[in-house]
């Protein structure tokens, strides 16, 4: 058998391997074969990102239904993550580990595991009103929730429940510094918790409501007990979004059946569709939520289920709570990047209505007001704040902000249309059509005081025709819109394979720093130390009546123990310390059968625990290709009976003859020859200048640094002429070499073709 | 307020909305703004798809430890969908209505549910070797066993549990007329179910296998009766292939770890990745399944765990099992389209080994036997077999075909690299590298009789520096190669953002034909007319006992029933019919947090299970954004107190006049001129000869057609002075012409975009 490192070293001296562009076709032979247009190509090289550059943007998506939040890059609308949050996830051991099962523990409702989530609304954490690239927030409607995601690792660290709601549609939005994060309650319930009203009561025992979660940044999370709600009328309120600059300290909040209609289609009323839009105008809410804090710190709040909520009657006599009405059935409310007008588009009119937040302030100083509404809340006329109204066309929904003074787009569902539009001057200046039925859309941090303008990406509820069929179940349609220019143009259709998004946000990506490893023994959902933390050499297994606990480790490609002996019965806990320091090392561990998993990134410690309810030979793997020996990565849990006793003391012997020994030895020594000159290459040239290169010499050493240890085993083994040991121990020199020699030969490509100087 | 349908036809007649071209930049503006390569724009070009066209070839890939299938297109990379299979997954409702609950309750192993499943090689069923796009097919590793899909609809109809393996990597491979589809065991364990035997009786007493799957087309189901299993060493069976042409009848599997080496890496030993990895060759098993097939029909197979097995000696016996030697730690077995060879590569060998089949038949026919393995079969010399060997380079793995004859693609894990290669001549041809440890490689069709070139995907093990940073666990690198010329060229890097894909297949989209609805009230997992299915108005609630049932139905933009009044701990299950026929009408059903959730496509019956465990108010809606009235698409739940008696009997009543209800009945008829328009339109032109259209035309007629109920209901009732009745029914006759423009309008465009000709 002829040694893998001879053939490296000729591959190597060869130098196979460099790639030609093929001559064959033209440009004008491709398009005119793939049936491109000059307008096509163009888009093509404005949406191109070539092998191993990066995304201008990153946009974090809804997963809609999925309970997840999807990840991609701007201009490439390649998806590059989608990160568990309300739901179990098993690639990423979500809800598989322990440590995860504790963040989704944290979202059972009423002793009830809820095992997905319909998130709706991603925002960022701000500075001044700047996305920031620390953490997102997403809710969930049907469950009402909130979960903080840290963007330092893209891992959701906590879950808050609603006290008080049944539903949540208008989350999540954050104060410009990120003080508060709230969510606005969707159909109307009792607050009280598991109480029921019939719908007889609607209008006296059913309530909407704010909730302003507390968000402290040190700890990266929520703080549930410094958190407060409002109690609202049974109006259905919707989105919201937070005042900044001049209007900071306010928050605006839609609504539609104002009517309070309850529905019956089934008893022959009209269904909720009708009764929910009859009326031309449904309230904009307008609080002061700065000073509903300061309330419920002065102790005006009453407890609810245990949650402080200012009442309606209080908000009314404290001056923080007012109504405005808005045309009709409206859905997006976003305030403007200056703070000083606030746009709410009404699904049923043509029109966005663009309201003056300091019309609003004088007429709640002049206490100038057109009525109370059935709870006692002052009305503010629409004529004495609006600023303007425009008409787009049909169906408008929600408005984005251009990096361009006095700019908005905003997305029209029954038109399959963005409009692009003056909301200063109050004029149209562009539409263009989308495919199809077009819910939000987003513009790069066009949510917050410094728009990045560039790009527009159109949420579309309908596919229908774009894309190859898969069957009744449709993909979503995001189309990647140019807004660089007067024209828009459309550049790119991408699909959204999983879940249906409701809203976007997007960021420039140089905002975002995460980090690649973990200290080693990190908790990951904690951020502290786990205590099932080892390092190599450690490893155990411990028994504590029919408890086992198993600290163990992960790296390329042995998983230590190889072994795990327990009777029926035990209560089984596997810790694993993935040791690598590698950038995507990552390692997988599952038990037959036995229904865990879990991912193992570098440094991160994570567990899981079952019962081993049956006997039998049950083996465990890294499901992570992390290596060529990737499948050798395995081990056996025996799981014996009670009381089971051994009879054979010894495994079976291999055959191995002296010879075989001597041919592995040369082996090593052939491949030791290659990795030197690997090595010499690569420190004779600038490689410090490359982080990564110098990241995978790291890591290649210490492959390289567990040869000794090995070596004096088999020498010493072969003393003995034990060839079986002297063999093996032979050959595992020879795997750190070949994982040396592979990353070895990853860096010196790489520094070939970044240009890497020989310097000595 | 200005009414909707007036600014529809100023819109209209304005015709604002049209794209134009922006001129500002030129193409070498942009390509110098990016920074892109001449070569960029040729892959560029090569790859982007324009809004409304197609991809050429669909790409089905495991979802690895997401449990789940990856579909997407190529050349454009984009995913389309996500399908579920092990692990249950809330867009699709898959694991959470009660239809799809039965599907994974089939994957139950020893009565515990398996949540989740480590998916490896996805595999299409064939006809005469070719893709036939029919089924899909693909294991889980882990929990081992077999998941069908059905290529109609894309979803996932039976999951099978292997009876004899704890593990399963070789599979799914199916025989050339998808007679049979099989899996190779992976780590041995004993066959026997939930029996312990110590690792040292690991020679005696643990086994490998083969299990081959019966597969009925007819029912699209596999006949867990008509398959059987043959009972192999404990070595490590690996991947498979299926003869084909000359060799069918034949199945071929790989094997690692022939040393029957067995760990205790926390015991001093040397780990797994040395003891198996320590010996220079290992076993391809080669297997007459037909024969095989035979003798199970003859009776000679032994029941273990209540399956047919036919043990080693019997195989033995029959003359249907044999071995070859395999150079070193083999993954990769891949039968030549013509059927004549077989391809092994040995990830610790730098070589590719091509076997003549008709080599191994005429050793077999002669006897010619080099030895005997330690439990008897008959092995076969790596010289008799050998067509030829030929030296690639580091970590070969997997082997795929192109169109030209003679022409195979070998990954290189360790070289990072694919290698173009003759196995006729048995010489390299071109490397390209790839980014960055590439494991399987798919081309378009190629594992099939008749591979269709073009396209060739790497499935990169390490995405490390191509990527925007989300985290430490990355993305995999999926990377698109040209293969249409003599070099190969990189196309496109794309990520993965879910699950680790380990095989990918691909086929001509053409061959895919998968229905957009289900005829009206289908289970579409039993592809059986639903027994909760109801049509239109013949919505109820059935009450038997603490059960109560319902049959609803669903449709833009109302839930039948609206309320639904259960008491404390009642057993509730919900059937709700979609009946829409519009492509891509969608709904989605939750109750609030009670964790259920359904996806409802087009004539789809699902229904959803759960205990009313808590008093209170929990409403339910509509999770698929279906219609701009999409959030009035809502409904109560209402758990009363066991015996509680209504005391109030009246809903509140909303406050309407005459000249509101006059004020609907004129913006009915304003928007039913514009309707008139749109319908005049469109009907003037040759719309018949666009299927799209047409379906959208009659998708409108539905809504369309639900007026004169509705306008006798508010005609009736405005006879009776009934001010509210009379507006919220005009209202509704209203959402229905909102509905029926939104679908003219989208018909008009397109027939205005796609050239279509005005013919009366």
């Amino acid at each position: 058998m002829r040694s893998l490192f001879k053939a490296a070293a000729l591959v190597l001296a060869a130098g196979v391997g460099a790639t030609a562009v093929n001559a064959a076709e033209s440009l004008q032979d491709v398009m005119k074969r793939r049936g491109l247009s000059q307008q096509d190509l163009m888009a093509a090289a404005k949406t191109y990102v070539p092998t191993g550059k990066r995304d201008e943007f990153l946009a974090f998506s809804s997963g809609g239904q999925s309970g997840q939040v999807i990840v991609y890059g701007i201009p490439s609308m390649r998806i590059l993550k989608y990160i568990g949050v309300f739901t179990p996830e098993p690639w990423q051991g979500y809800g598989f580990d322990e440590e995860s099962k504790k963040v989704l523990a944290q979202g059972r409702i009423d002793g009830m595991d809820i095992t997905w989530g319909d998130t709706h609304h991603p925002a960022f954490s701000e500075t001044n009103g700047e996305a920031d690239g620390q953490f997102l927030f997403i809710n969930d409607k049907a469950n009402p929730r909130i979960a903080v995601i840290d963007l330092r690792d893209f891992e959701t660290k906590q879950i808050v429940v609603n006290p008080i709601f049944k539903s949540e549609h208008g989350g999540a939005f954050v104060t410009p510094n990120t003080d508060y994060i709230f969510e606005a309650a969707q159909y109307a319930t009792p607050l009280e918790n598991k109480k029921f009203y019939p719908l007889e009561d609607f209008n006296e025992k059913y309530r909407g409501g704010m909730t302003y979660w507390k968000f402290d940044r040190k700890a990266g999370k929520i703080d549930p007990k410094k958190s407060f709600s409002i109690e609202l009328p049974p109006y259905s309120q919707d989105l919201s979004d937070a005042g900044k600059g001049p209007s900071d300290g306010w928050s605006f909040t839609n609504s539609f059946c104002s009517e309070r209609y309850v529905g019956g289609i089934e008893k022959g009323r009209p269904p909720y569709e009708a009764g929910c839009s009859a009326k031309d105008t449904d309230y904009l809410h307008v609080i002061n939520w700065k000073k509903a804090a300061e309330l419920v710190a002065a102790g005006k709040a009453k407890k609810i289920n245990g949650a402080d909520v200012l009442t309606i009657d209080t908000a009314v006599k404290e001056g923080i709570l007012f109504l405005i009405p808005e045309p009709k059935s409206p859905h997006g409310v976003d305030v403007t990047p200056d703070g000083t007008k606030i746009v709410v588009s009404g699904k049923l009119d043509t029109h966005v209505s663009v309201y003056s937040f300091d019309k609003i302030m004088k007429a709640i100083k002049a206490k100038k007001f057109e009525s109370k509404d059935p709870y006692g809340i002052p009305v503010i006329s629409m004529q004495d704040t609006l600023h303007t109204q425009v008409q787009l066309g049909l169906g408008p929904l929600h408005t984005q902000y251009d990096s361009k003074k006095c700019i908005a787009y905003t997305s029209l569902y029954v038109d399959s249309q963005v409009a692009k539009w003056d909301f200063c001057e109050g004029k149209v200046l562009d539409k263009i059509s989308i495919h199809y039925n077009i819910g939000h859309l987003v513009t790069m941090e066009g949510d917050t005081t410094k728009p990045a303008g560039k790009y527009l990406v159109a949420l579309n509820k309908l596919s229908i025709d774009r894309f190859n069929p898969v069957g009744p179940l449709h993909p979503q349609n995001h189309q990647l819109i140019d807004i660089s220019n007067d024209k828009m143009q459309l550049l790119y259709d991408m699909p959204l394979p999983l879940g249906e998004p409701h809203y976007v946000i997007a960021i420039d990506a140089k905002k975002l720093k995460p980090g690649v490893r973990y200290k080693v023994g990190t908790d990951t959902r904690t951020d502290q130390r786990h205590p099932g933390a080892v390092r190599a050499g450690e490893e155990r297994i411990e028994r504590n009546g029919n408890k086992v606990t198993v600290y163990g480790t992960l790296i390329r490609s042995h998983i230590t123990p190889e072994t795990i002996e327990v009777e029926v019965g035990d209560e089984v806990t596997i810790n694993l310390t993935n040791l690598e320091r590698a950038q995507d090392e990552t390692h997988g561990f599952t038990v037959s059968t036995y229904n865990v998993h879990a991912s193992v990134e570098p440094g991160k410690t994570a567990s899981v625990k079952f019962k081993a309810f049956k006997e039998g030979v049950y083996p465990y793997y890294c499901t992570e290709f992390c290596s060529a020996l990737h499948l050798e990565m395995q081990g056996y849990l025996l799981v014996k009976p009670k009381g089971w006793k051994a009879t054979k003391k010894e495994l079976a012997k291999g055959t191995y003859t002296e010879a075989e020994y001597q041919a592995i030895v040369k082996r090593v020594a052939d491949t030791q020859a290659v990795i030197d000159s690997v090595v010499g290459y690569i420190t004779s040239t600038n490689y410090k200048d490359f982080p990564d290169v110098v990241n995978l010499v790291a890591d290649a050493t210490d492959q390289l640094n567990k040869i000794p240890d090995a070596k004096s085993k088999y020498e010493a083994a072969a003393a003995k002429k034990d060839w079986e040991q002297a063999s093996l121990w032979a050959e595992q020199v020879w795997q750190y070499q070949v994982k040396a020699a592979d990353i070895g030969l990853r860096a010196k490509t790489y520094l070939e073709q970044n240009g890497a100087k020989v310097i000595k």
